[in-house]
């Protein structure tokens, strides 16, 4: 833990008090968006201390030119780069002719407060200026759910001392820039800035990608809640339309301002439309104005949580941590936009730019599937269908053919974005993931209908990638991948990584029973893909022979498949025998020395027996968690999760509870000493995993949903709710008792610890 | 064969006919040097056409900022650029106003020459300007080696068909640019621009490395080969100075101009004092005059022939090629300043940057400690000994201690400049070179004073280097080293490859056995370097431990040692069943295909058999030739040589000639169509090796020169000369016998075909 001085509450994220070294930390933290755009929680008025400023909209991004050393052939021209966009929040204040900056004037009664329940952000202060005036400022600000182009400020501020002249200068600024950029290039060209009674647009498009945005806003003032017409003072610059608003304000009185604002973007409207739709939302806006959209706000929020709520009883850290990682998952992606993906940084940083990773379907697909209606999982399956095309031409570019899919690392419209040979190339493991999210999907789903449809031919794609990867060790008489870099991200150029040549056989078995059930069961829909990617008998039998002689390193020794050929040639001492000023070692080894270390950046192994643990006994679970356990370093905020569902598998609990602590609070306490750089956004879809799959239990097998619950004994209890087709259950847990409740849907038979029970609306089932 | 327009000739490199799609390429090919400077042949006069331009003094470097894709930690901040510096060379031309360019001009009877016997450039041409006046023109440059701060040019035209107004105007350019540069920066600054009567002077310095430079000139014309004195009228521009010399010229009289110029560097004089040194220079060279300085050129060149020289009989282009290399060597470096080493590209180009990779020791040390006095090697040596402390500091970036030393991959001064991971820290292999060198050095001069006195130092950091990188494998119960890229870079972080192992090996006992042998024999240096490394023999013992118990992967199946672990794992198909569109698979194939393929870049286990044929038996030599010779695909410059030697030695001349071919005219027929670039100047003396160790069999035994002479078919005969221990050997074979020769020196035994023979100076022996 690097840090703790997050107030610890049940439905907020609050911070007491101001100082000037947590500010970009809590930028992070406070983070608010809506799915269709967010923001760090930089402040409104002038700030000339360390910031870190950051206004995101999805989908929005710059191919930023590659920066290599050495260029290898295959490599991408561009990486995407989320992108800082112009800012609408800006309220600059003038007391008495003096800015309100919180780094240079005295600041009482500091409060922050992100309240989760309801989806605002606020502040409360008391600043004393270096005219010696006194005020009290509170603000409020939200990302509209409703309607989703639109935020929402409320800053009202208090002379307490004297009368003073106030200024409000609500402001759009386009002058941004980024502060991950490889070239420095200009990212943003202004269009047009217009200004039209007290509303204000900037046109401005991001350049290469072309896409088009208009930043708008509208102001109200209040004298002491009572609305007062101020004529503005328009100032334009280059770059920036400012409006002054002034009033002479009474000591005690109250001056408030209602900044409504927001962006308007092509991939929505028509790209000449732009600020006529921005001024019909803020017509929608300001007519509604902020107390009634403050209170749309808060039911959308409550419909969110209704069926994604997860209570923790008897630790209010505990609690906090899973509220905060539900709450930030859900204003990255909503799931209502195919288009749109799960940005590891979300809304709350520039960090590892594009959107999509394996992330997606490894981690985030279960919480979406169990948390909202199953079409949200069905657009991020369709994602990648939709990128199908691009798959097929970047395993292309790298010497695959014949409809050979090789999914990028990281994208944002299909493209590969990443440039290190040994990732970008080599880790291919991340194909599997998308395959399995298909099977994944219809498990949970039981939504056949995705795969004759859209999921099969992304199947082929993976499956013809993994056939042609393959080759044939004579040596072996086996086939065997060679030249891999796995999840643990601490190996790079090995062979046969064992979760990879798992993964890689799953996906052909997998895509060959598929293809004999379409045959047999959507007989039309096999004539048309089987045309479509031209594939013959003659071809699969090819891949089920690399299928079904797939050689995977196993040790007679320790009787483990091992994490690659060779593992067992390392100095095999213990994580636990590293000093703390070593770690982490990726801040303080070279990297050939952490290569040829034993140790794993992240459950790569064990990611197998996590995705896979009905293909093993619990013995060899056990085992092989025994044996790579100790070696696992956690520097992946993806680890612990994974760590913590297999230690409660087996009734290891306070393993289990460690691991489960590190991934909630990870971002809140800064355990990686980064968080000011943005929250781990995807990691937190694993924390959900951890309390849903590891402490729950949950599975699904034959088309029925099974819990095992467990419980720490640090808590008194915890609940969490399901959506799982058309039914919403309620899971609570208690050191003595689970019980099981039906909110929605008809009848339903569970698997509680081996035993059938069957719950309806009408009754709670203790088992 | 990429192109075949050099003119065959026993002694010149010559063009005929003007082709402007050659000119980047004769520039390369036609670059003179002397070892403190050099520059590619570009044309005087102006020149509108494409070209590369390149002027570059030895030793003087830029620090360029580091271009990477993703940092990790131990990469070196910068990448030491070779300089392109000031031009001055350039001599416009204008002919009744027009300014004389080839590219725009017609161009007749073009010939250009490099006369390597005698150490000059020369061009004439005739041209007909657009204003119709025919000129022809005669060019004679050369970098002088008695003068070696100093060039001379001689320009002559003369106007054909009418009378006409010439202007020479001869210029200092300061205003130059690098090709290679990563962030576009500015690399000079100029100081000042001086004139005094005939002379100019720009002092310039580059930034951050601060080398101080003037670049200076000094012009005299000639009407009809008699001198006249024209007032020039000087230009001077923000970082150029221009003198232009007008004459009217009747027909068919001729006007030439003999420039003087060249560069001062504060490496060799107070940074105060350049414009004085350089005043002095030019004084000299021009009382010489350039006849008489030309003539010194004749001189200087004809003593380096005489000790360096190779004749080929019956092959005229074999006879140019190994004149080529040999030139091209000695205008790289004439080993006078053990602060300069031999870059990869010379004074030909800028590509690689940096001056110090392996190559050196490698390739580079046998030919000049066989053409020139001994302390030239001892100079090359003792380069890296400088260096020690920076190869320590290198070694703890990377998380070693206690003195370990790791040499850089590309260095200026020592420190590391490379970074591609793969390469920076896992190409290791090549500290075991720098031991080699030590060890050859003695071996082939006899010198043992070096050791004491400055290598068993490096040796130690050596031997601690190769102790804390290999690692204990329990599994093998033998030490192994992970994670390294051997001399084939067509594999990244490997384990054990054997190349690697048996140089850490050999590192350690060569190192081990020197300290014995100085205990007993150099006790007062024993002591002074044991208390300074501060060595013990506990550690010492540690040491023997590891190369005792070292770890090589081996085939039963084969007999043969793996290159590394896994290598049979691969598809082992030959290179021979690559199609021709494959190749270079570098330029064709995305990297991770050419990493799972079985091809190899340059000899990498038979580079061992090279070094350390001694120790093995001619079967298993030949076993690991036939077993790894297919699958090399001979894409660095440094391995047919290699593979030229070791065919010649199992004699299997045929391959041995088709080799030589391939590594002595790689540059003049541009093999790898990328001759624009610069000229490979250390896989020269690997072409060198060819001839003297390959074909002529030569060896140092015991103290004894050996040679087993064999000779390829399409020759009618061969000889070479070789210093050796104060002797001069004189080698000449023909298809029926062998002649040897004393030139130099007291008796001396050789050793022929393994018999003893005697040679002095009074007779020529056949054996």
């Amino acid at each position: 833990m690097n840090q703790d001085y997050i107030i610890p509450n049940n439905w907020s994220i609050i911070e007491e008090g101001f100082n000037t070294d947590r500010v970009k930390s809590s930028e992070s933290l406070f983070s608010i968006g809506n799915g269709a755009m967010g923001q760090r929680a930089n402040f409104e008025e002038y700030y000339s201390g360390p910031t870190f400023q950051g206004s995101y909209i999805a989908g929005v991004y710059y191919p930023d030119k590659t920066k290599v050393g050495w260029w290898k052939k295959g490599y991408p021209e561009y990486f995407a780069k989320v992108l800082n966009a112009p800012n609408w929040i800006g309220i600059n204040v003038q007391v008495n002719g003096e800015n309100l900056d919180l780094f240079t004037c005295k600041v009482d009664n500091f409060k922050r407060e992100l309240n989760m329940q309801e989806g605002w952000l606020s502040r409360t202060f008391t600043a004393t200026l270096k005219n010696n005036v006194v005020v009290t400022v509170k603000t409020k600000r939200f990302l509209s759910l409703t309607l989703d182009e639109v935020g929402a400020i409320n800053y009202t501020i208090t002379p307490v001392n004297v009368d003073a002249t106030i200024t409000y200068s609500p402001y759009l600024d386009a002058g941004i820039t980024n502060e991950d950029t490889n070239w420095d290039d200009k990212f943003w060209e202004i269009t047009s800035i217009n200004s039209k009674d007290n509303k204000a647009f900037i046109e401005a498009h991001t350049l290469k990608t072309e896409f088009n945005t208009c930043t708008f806003m509208e102001s109200e003032c209040f004298l002491n809640d009572k609305k007062t017409d101020i004529t503005p003072k328009i100032e334009k610059l280059e770059n920036k339309i400012t409006y002054n608003y002034t009033a002479d304000v009474d000591a005690k009185s109250s001056f408030t301002i209602h900044k409504f604002a927001g962006y308007t973007v092509d991939r929505n409207h028509p790209k000449d439309k732009l600020i006529s739709a921005a001024t019909k939302a803020l017509e929608k806006a300001t007519s509604t104005g902020f107390n009634a959209l403050l209170e749309a706000q808060k039911n959308a929020w409550a419909t969110i949580w209704e069926t994604s709520d997860i209570t923790i009883n008897g630790d209010v850290k505990a609690q906090q941590g899973i509220r905060f990682n539900i709450f930030q998952l859900n204003q990255t992606y909503l799931g209502t936009d195919a288009q749109l993906n799960i940005g590891p940084k979300g809304f709350t940083g520039e960090k590892y730019g594009g959107s999509t990773y394996w992330d997606t379907e490894a981690y985030c697909l279960p919480f979406y599937m169990a948390t909202k209606d199953q079409n949200v999982g069905r657009n991020l399956l369709a994602y990648r269908y939709n990128h199908l095309e691009k798959a097929i031409e970047n395993a292309e570019k790298l010497d695959f053919s014949n409809g050979a899919a090789l999914y990028p690392m990281v994208t944002m419209n299909g493209e590969e974005c990443h440039n290190e040979w040994e990732i970008t190339f080599e880790e291919i493991h991340r194909n599997g993931a998308i395959a399995f999210a298909i099977y994944n999907y219809y498990r949970y789903t039981g939504d056949y209908s995705y795969i004759p449809e859209k999921g099969l031919e992304v199947l082929i794609g993976i499956a013809r990638f993994w056939h042609q990867r393959a080759t044939f060790s004579t040596k072996q008489n086996k086939y065997v991948i060679l030249g891999v870099t796995g999840p643990n991200e601490y190996e790079n150029n090995i062979n046969n990584n064992w979760y990879t040549n798992y993964m890689a056989q799953w996906c052909i078995n997998y895509t060959v029973e598929t293809i004999a059930n379409i045959k047999e069961n959507y007989a039309s829909d096999y004539d048309r893909i089987m045309s479509k990617v031209n594939l013959n008998s003659d071809e699969i039998k090819k891949w089920k022979d690399v299928a079904d002689n797939m050689y995977f390193p196993f040790s007679e020794e320790h009787n483990v498949f091992l994490q690659q050929d060779g593992f067992l040639d390392k100095e095999l001492t213990p994580a636990s025998s590293l000093k703390n000023s070593q770690r982490p070692i990726n801040q303080k080894w070279s990297w050939d020395r952490i290569l040829r270390s034993p140790y794993i950046k992240q459950a790569d192994t064990l990611q197998g027996f996590y995705l896979f643990e009905d293909n093993f006994t619990i013995e060899e679970i056990e085992r092989h968690f025994d044996f790579y356990e100790p070696f696992t370093v956690h520097e992946s905020s993806l680890s612990p999760c994974v760590h913590s569902i297999l230690a409660a598998k087996l009734d290891r609990m306070d393993q289990a509870y460690s691991f489960y602590l590190r991934t909630s609070r990870l971002d809140l306490d800064d355990y990686n000493k980064e968080v000011e750089e943005g929250l781990h956004i995807t990691s937190m879809a694993g924390t959900w995993m951890s309390i849903i799959e590891g402490f729950g239990g949950m599975r699904v097998r034959n088309n029925t949903l099974s819990f095992s619950p467990k419980i720490p004994k640090e808590w008194d209890g915890y609940s969490f709710k399901v959506n799982f087709r058309n039914h919403t259950i309620k899971v609570s847990v208690t050191q003595n008792k689970n019980t099981f409740e039906l909110l929605k849907g008809e009848e339903l038979t569970l698997m509680v610890n081996g035993k059938s029970i069957t719950i309806n609306q009408n009754n709670l089932i203790t088992a």
